[in-house]
């Protein structure tokens, strides 16, 4: 009954997907709304994700040899101004402090929207020789973009994120440094978040404002639109110039360094629930899962039944991230819709009958499967399950993206594709930007990337019939 | 040559003590200052401190039962304005956003100078009944608080901290929760950054805007003055009733939860700097330091020398962190300069002759000894070393607090030995904020704490003479 009622509470992600996004993020107490429009507070289990997300990038970042640091939240104006593409993409949505303590501000701050402006201010000061080169730098911070329609983690005023700033001698370095970071998400979401992506390069149109190329991740969600996950940008030496960020090179003459940044946001958290959720709630993939096993009771009040749970969660704890729910005002039912909400990979059933028949009954969240397993195996059976769940939940949204990727070889095919249905749409492109509007203005579509590997399979524009440059993927965005 | 020229850079201490530390954070590359007046940079080698700052309290936070969470940035004026006292003490200090993208705000936004109004109302949103409580979270966050003077580190309009905040069902549950977090800073900054500490209560008059009780811990820098390292608030339910943060007891009544809040902030950096420093730089603890041991080959031309200390590195970087300063362009002198000013706690050096003799020199930043050491020996040597250097660090410290606290029976003594030199001086006090006033109207002077173990030497105020309620700690302070 109790459990009835809790599943009910959920909206069915078919009738209504949006809504069943937010029901999600809010019952498994991801997040929840500030007290200011567009923000979030990042609730402790919502957080936790977070966390785990940064300790993976943090490794990985490190081992390819960047170090953090922590520039200032607060940029003027005039040096958000002095790189001319970057400001007119950034200025209509900063915030502005326009006072400090009591006094009126000479020069108002814009609070960083990201934070391009104050490192090459610094690079600026600090870069002497060739020798200094390359600086491999990050930093974990929060950034605010004044946006007016917002949804938690997806697009919101305040985001985390982290943002790599590095600069180098060559161009071909630097290239090779923005291929390798749009790898490293790439592998991030893939082996991590079990999160299949398209890798490619933006149009001109939906690259970063001031970059010479971006490079994103696109993943597709559940109900088949795109979520641009990640994204590393070359800027040549356009900042630079800007700038001025020079160095003297072996033969001592002064050179414009060039340069890449690259970030992922708080927003990949969005990108996890839509993926993987279900009617149930959240499905995590347990690499990245908070809890990866949830020990519930059964008629814990018998003797001996609680002793257990928590020997077993002792000794799990050792090699998993275990709770054990032994929560005495609520019933085992209400306990497994409560895990299952939050995507734990792996429920622990035990009672006294299990106990006398040293077993317990293993239950998987993403196949919603319930086995009798000895407790002798357990500890084996539960590293063999960990494993597959991540293979198999990669393996499901793969297979979703597979079944709703489409080829369009004309305007028409391609306006009924997207009348009727959402997906990522491949389509051969003459390159300009007029088609590139068109398909926006007539299906609210964008070109989400040309991507590396382009499987071209006409020769002419899928959308104005002339000769064609790329085959690339479009679908509907959040 | 180059060596001496390196250290001439470098103030005194004994000369200018506030340059030496100016010349220390600038040139050991730890911060420098940013374009908007009172921000900093913090560089990767001041963040590496940071980072292991936050490992060690943050895993201790966790054993203790907390979670992290991620509240908004910006706090609307009507939120600040609930808590009188509160906004009282932090309205003057704050920045003001005004403008959201291309829109004036209706309601202008303060960046959060402390979280406290913006986590109390979700906490009054969220909280139901006593099966909930306690609420133990935490935040790692970046605050603003605009400040007239500032100095790297110890002073800054931007900082980045923990700010923890808690809610209990009863006083005393949050009482002791206050005490638990203020001996948990107390333990990490005398354990792992080798700073000890004077822990108590604070004034009246110096407690946060709002608590009822605020505990502190108090170290003193190298120069004598005191420097806050660390608070704990104690709030009674006095946020609770101006938020509503209520909770059904077990007899099913509304009642009012009790609070605290404590935080830890980038300052205590400034701390470590001026605790342990020298004239020839940085000296950091091997607990904190992000470099433990840096190896510097010597004749680094020769054959094998290379080699041979790149293998010492694989070796002992399984236990220890370990740079090898390998660059051809300067000479050994310039990097024993150049990690003697970073702190490095231990540098070994390598050379043919050592490689013949299978041996290398050991050098410890905190006495400046040299000895040789068989290469056979040295992992163990180093193990001790690191706690023989911890601890002796410690001790140098305490000796200073030793050498530097004094006793003023009277209101004559107390005026002569500020006259003439820093550190703590404890007094009696009657408890009126009207002596606090005098002291520090005549002295600059204020009452540091009032220390849990109050050695009374006196029975009346050393101050005005009346009966004494108090022994305290009084300094000039950072």
């Amino acid at each position: 009954m109790e459990n009835k009622e809790f599943v009910k509470d959920l909206t069915k992600m078919e009738d209504d997907f949006a809504k069943w996004y937010t029901d999600i993020v809010l019952k498994a107490e991801l997040v929840d709304y500030a007290p200011v429009k567009g923000f979030m507070v990042i609730r402790p289990y919502g957080y936790a994700i977070w966390e785990n997300i940064q300790k993976v990038l943090d490794a990985k970042f490190k081992e390819l040899g960047h170090k953090n640091m922590y520039f200032p939240l607060l940029i003027p104006e005039s040096l958000l101004n002095k790189e001319k593409e970057h400001v007119e993409g950034f200025a209509p949505e900063v915030a502005w402090v326009t006072q400090g303590g009591e006094n009126e501000l000479q020069e108002r701050l814009c609070i960083r929207p990201t934070s391009e402006t104050i490192i090459c201010t610094m690079y600026s000061k600090w870069l002497n020789s060739y020798r200094d080169l390359p600086y491999k730098y990050n930093q974990w911070a929060n950034v605010v973009r004044w946006e007016k329609t917002t949804r938690p983690f997806l697009r919101t005023a305040e985001f985390l994120w982290q943002e790599g700033h590095t600069i180098h001698a060559t161009a071909q370095e630097a290239m090779e440094e923005t291929l390798t970071m749009h790898k490293v998400y790439a592998d991030f979401l893939k082996d991590y978040l079990a999160i299949p992506v398209i890798m490619g390069q933006k149009s001109e149109k939906e690259k970063f404002a001031g970059a010479e190329a971006t490079y994103t991740v696109e993943a597709m969600m559940h109900d088949g639109k795109a979520l641009q996950s990640g994204t590393s940008h070359y800027f040549g030496n356009h900042f630079a110039k800007a700038f001025d960020i020079k160095f003297q090179n072996k033969e001592g003459k002064l050179e414009y360094a060039y340069q890449t940044s690259w970030g992922m946001t708080t927003r990949v958290i969005g990108g996890l629930i839509m993926v993987h959720g279900d009617n149930r709630g959240l499905k995590l993939p347990p690499k990245i899962a908070p809890t990866q096993i949830v020990i519930v009771p059964i008629a814990q009040q018998r003797e001996g039944v609680l002793e257990k749970t928590e020997e077993l969660k002792r000794k799990l704890s050792t090699k998993f991230r275990v709770e054990l729910d032994d929560r005495k005002e609520v019933s085992p039912g209400f306990k497994f819709n409560y895990w299952e909400l939050r995507g734990v990979p792996v429920r622990v059933e035990i009672g006294p009958k299990d106990i006398e028949n040293n077993e317990c009954i293993v239950f998987r969240r993403d196949t919603l499967e319930k086995e009798t397993v000895s407790l002798d195996d357990l500890e084996s059976k539960l590293e063999n399950l960990m494993e597959e769940i991540q293979e198999n939940m990669y393996k499901a949204a793969q297979e979703n993206v597979v079944n709703r990727t489409f080829v369009a070889h004309n305007f028409e095919e391609y306006k009924d594709l997207f009348s009727k249905r959402e997906g990522f749409a491949k389509i051969m492109w003459c390159g300009d930007r007029e088609c590139e509007d068109k398909i926006k203005e007539e299906n609210s579509t964008t070109i989400r990337c040309i991507p590396f590997e382009e499987d071209k399979f006409q020769d002419v524009c899928s959308i104005c019939g002339k000769k064609a440059k790329h085959m690339v993927y479009t679908a509907r965005q959040y």
